[in-house]
């Protein structure tokens, strides 16, 4: 019963097995191995993006930050979600790589962006000469840190008002796999098809061990990320490690099918958590994660019946039973019916 | 008729008298010269502060800036009203000059800080361990952007808070004199008695050419701030020239007396403005600034008068006449009865 | 015959072993697993220090940029070799975290500092006021970029001129297991006995996949470091697998083992190579890297012989046959005997 | 006898007049004024450069280290002489301003970048890929910093160095006015025309309050350079004061004048003390500065008689009376005959 997060569970055996693979003999360091050059077309023909700009590094902020500091000047304002983990869980990474770019929040329902806030957001800047930050890039996290999806077209509502002011949009996808998997379309559907500039393509929340692509569909942004990644002590030597993840991961679609099981696991909690008295869900979930709310009296026999998740506001293990708690779980790959219906039955009969 | 800004009068006649006396002779450079000395002590004299660290800059957004980095660390979060200066009109110089910290914006009646808020934003970081920012200083404007005055007690409900959470308070003085001369306090009063750390004591738009002075109460951050000041390129070789002009501002307390004309001025045409028909003001003017609104008509009648302010939003060369629209009108010492007068008499008639 | 460099050979098995192990069941991310906890403590076993603060991150510019960050400030000078790795091969990565740092190189032979010329650098900076950078920390770099290893007294001579300055000094350990089986010392003798502050305690040259090991002597620094490695983007969501290959590096003296079979390698090649006529050596080696000279003749029947190593300066593929061009060659414990001697007879009869 | 600086005297007195006139009624703020566009066309006149970009700013060390950032990257190398004032003097305000970028010392005679030394500085830089910093700026220094001026056949000799590896060359024109009156030509000669990309136009130790010119002759670089200066806090509001500052200076040739009468004063230093023995010339003085060097006795007897100036290295208050010291004396506009003829008979039998 482990819904803490998607970083808790193993990696796919599969993983494991390229490592090892990918482990015999020599290769070139920092990228200039066969196996990264390999996992590198790969990754441009699941986006359909023959020109794609493909690098790998190996934990999301990096991936996020990297990208946002190519993608705009010191000097900018980044749009994102209120509640965007480039806001609120990247400990200023964002502002570090990119010199001191400022993050502009944008409210909307269900943990995503609205276009029309983004607009106005978006006005409200650059209308001061040089004594206000200068209009940057879009970020929009897909599957939203709520376990929300935006369709495609509200990817593409977003995107057009970008274009709108020529500004690049770059797509958080810690979670891509789980929002592709449960819009059902195609890589290059919910990215450059859908008006996106450039992607985090998460691995590590979705059974690699750390893993995450980064994708510039136009490729004049490369020399400069490689320098940045560089600079930012995110280049690996023995780079043949993150792209043997990375392989396996594209491998027979082993992304979609771990992203499935991860969305099937969390769609089941949900089914169950319906039909519990006195449980409420915050956002319909769309993919691996949901935010129910029920009573500390539950909490804590969740807790004492060996649950592992987090209670997302308040103190569970001290204040009035009855008191309303949110919790946030989240699956993954590794979550079995088993410890679901355990879960849902101790949260029934706590 | 010129209201555009306590930036475009002329600067007082005793100024330039200073800097022609401070001219004689040769004087140790970067602040080494006597001149400098005597003015520190005023500035701690006037602020009752005998061991404030006091520091003499050329520009609001450095002396901002300058203090902001030194009260905080890259990764904290610095709490600020949303309209903040430091915010909407420093081209990020305070995410540049802190190494990356994240501005905080913090909602509240009259462009001020409303305590509860801020007390609900502090709560809100700190909270996911190394993930997020850590808590660091409050800044607030002194007067605000709108032209209100904090009271006394609204200061120290935010120091309040500030202190409950072991947190320094900056003031961005920019028009310190106005909100002094609006509360008929003393400057202790209205900083350190009130649990203001740092200060930025505003001169230019009081009638200097270019000087803030920068105060901290406690001079433990001396050394570093004078690093800091070097290391952004503003310690002035010939520093007498801003001891000069602070010297002449601090003399027979030429800055009250400013600060009152620049004060009354406005007072002069809010009366006016509250007799006309037709005319709002979105605040209640306490210092040097007013928020009217009145029609595009009224606007086009004005500027072909040769009246020089700012319509704050919207186009009032074209549109709707009877369309109502905003303006900034500020005052400075130099605000003569007649221009106010003239002004109110063309937009009666207009 | 590959000794491109000790990057580009497999990992212990191991090494695998310990990752495959890891991957059971569920662990808490960001360092919270126990097998984060056991390899901490096994580190501050292994290096006798009780109270130091120890981290893992995967790359050695992480590790030495985020340790002399912590260690200086953005006006610091810091001092190293001329030909340091953190001054030739880190892209201004030491400049990005510290904030604006500067270095200083010092000269000396065989790649180390000479305590004398360390002296002179400092004793250059720190005369001007604010004007200049001021004193920050000592970095050398154990074993050297160039195959050579400080003696602990050549260690203990640069730590005493920093402490009588009393600045830190840090460590790059990128080789440092080479060193100390070249020493046949201990961690505990090389690093704080020796008067080392902070040390990056490398284990991606030496076999494992991508960690190495921060460690703070001092663990006042241990908070700031964890903020400045957040925000960097080096904290690893699984943990474990970084714990992983560290304990298995610890684990029966692995890392001295392959340190060993490195150097030995390395020992093997220095020998053979003074025995054949018109090779010369640059540096006599201590540990597992040599930069020997030899025709442009023989560096092209090398590499058709399929030899792989870098010719460190001028272009071997074309130019006199008979002008000389320095290599470098590269062992690890992947090394075998078999791959050596092939070598050295192909430059014997080459 | 004040020889400490050429930021110790007087401004000079058609600067105050310009103030003063400067001073009637509003003006736009920012450099909108009228001012401020006639005083840019002035510099552009003077300098034969009818597109170039032009900005004014009140510190050195800001004009140098907003356009080394403008022309460079967070990850260049920037190439400067070795005791350079962007390395020794500045506090690391170039790398602060540039985001990190790398300062590389060159060496050469008499302060001056050997261009043969800077092909090898720069051949040594680039040739590591991603690794290493990438080429940037070479920064030269006109008058150089120990009172030596480069011909303009040394400044083309560097300019044909940069331009071969499409390298853009600053100038830190300090003490420009000076060099250009030692060398007889124009402004335009000593720039553009020699190969320089962008200068630094110095007011402040010729004369003025504090003012400097940034001039990039090719305009490309405005906008940016618009955006930083803001970012650095370096606009200035009552930018006429700037303007008017620069307006006095170029009209009537002021610059060149002011700086005539510096040079002329170093000159009869130099001839003076010549004709004393026991004394030294470290270099051949071309402008405004001159590095002598005699006995610690007759350094006391100088202060004794209250001469100002600094003792360049070594404590003359104590010691050995025959030990040789080195001083540094600097001229100015306001350095009399008289004052000099004083010194020079002081120190003949003192």
């Amino acid at each position: 019963m482990n819904f803490a997060s998607d970083n808790t569970g193993p990696v796919h055996p599969k993983v494991l097995a390229a490592l090892s693979k990918a482990n015999e003999g020599y290769a070139l360091p920092y990228g200039a191995d066969d196996l990264t050059a390999e996992v590198t077309q790969n990754i441009r023909d699941t986006f359909e993006a023959p020109d794609a700009a493909v690098y790998l590094v190996s934990l999301g902020t990096a991936a996020n930050s990297l990208i946002l500091a190519t993608l705009s000047d010191p000097w900018s304002a980044i749009f994102c979600q209120r509640i965007a983990h480039i806001q609120e869980d990247e400990c200023n990474a964002p502002e570090f790589y990119s010199g001191g770019a400022k993050l502009i929040l944008v409210d909307g329902q269900d943990a995503k962006i609205d276009p029309k806030n983004l607009t106005a957001a978006i006005e409200a800047e650059e209308i001061r000469g040089v004594h206000g930050p200068q209009r940057g890039p879009i970020s929009i996290t897909q599957a939203t840190e709520k376990g929300t999806v935006y369709s495609l077209d509200e990817i593409r509502a977003i995107s057009a008002v970008a274009k709108s002011y020529n500004l690049p949009v770059h797509m958080d996808g810690a979670r891509f796999s789980n929002a592709v998997s449960h819009l059902g379309c195609s890589a290059a559907d919910m990215t450059w098809k859908a008006g996106i500039d450039a992607v985090t393509f998460g691995g590590t929340k979705n059974g690699l061990m750390a893993v995450e692509a980064v994708i510039f569909f136009d490729p004049k942004h490369a020399w400069e990320f490689e320098l940045r990644r560089k600079r930012g002590a995110h280049l690996f030597s023995k780079h043949r490690f993150l792209a043997a993840q990375m392989q396996a991961y594209l491998e027979g679609d082993l992304w979609l099918e771990m992203a499935a099981m991860a969305n099937t696991a969390t769609a089941r909690l949900a089914r169950g958590l319906k039909q519990i008295e006195g449980v409420t869900l915050d956002f319909e979930p769309d993919a691996n994660i949901i935010f129910p709310r029920w009573s500390r009296a539950k909490h804590q026999a969740l807790h004492a019946a060996g649950a592992k998740y987090y209670v997302w506001q308040g103190d569970h293990t001290q204040g009035d039973p009855q008191e309303v708690l949110p919790a946030r779980l989240v699956t993954d790959w590794s979550s079995t019916d088993e410890s679901i219906d355990r879960f849902l039955d101790c949260l029934s009969n706590g």
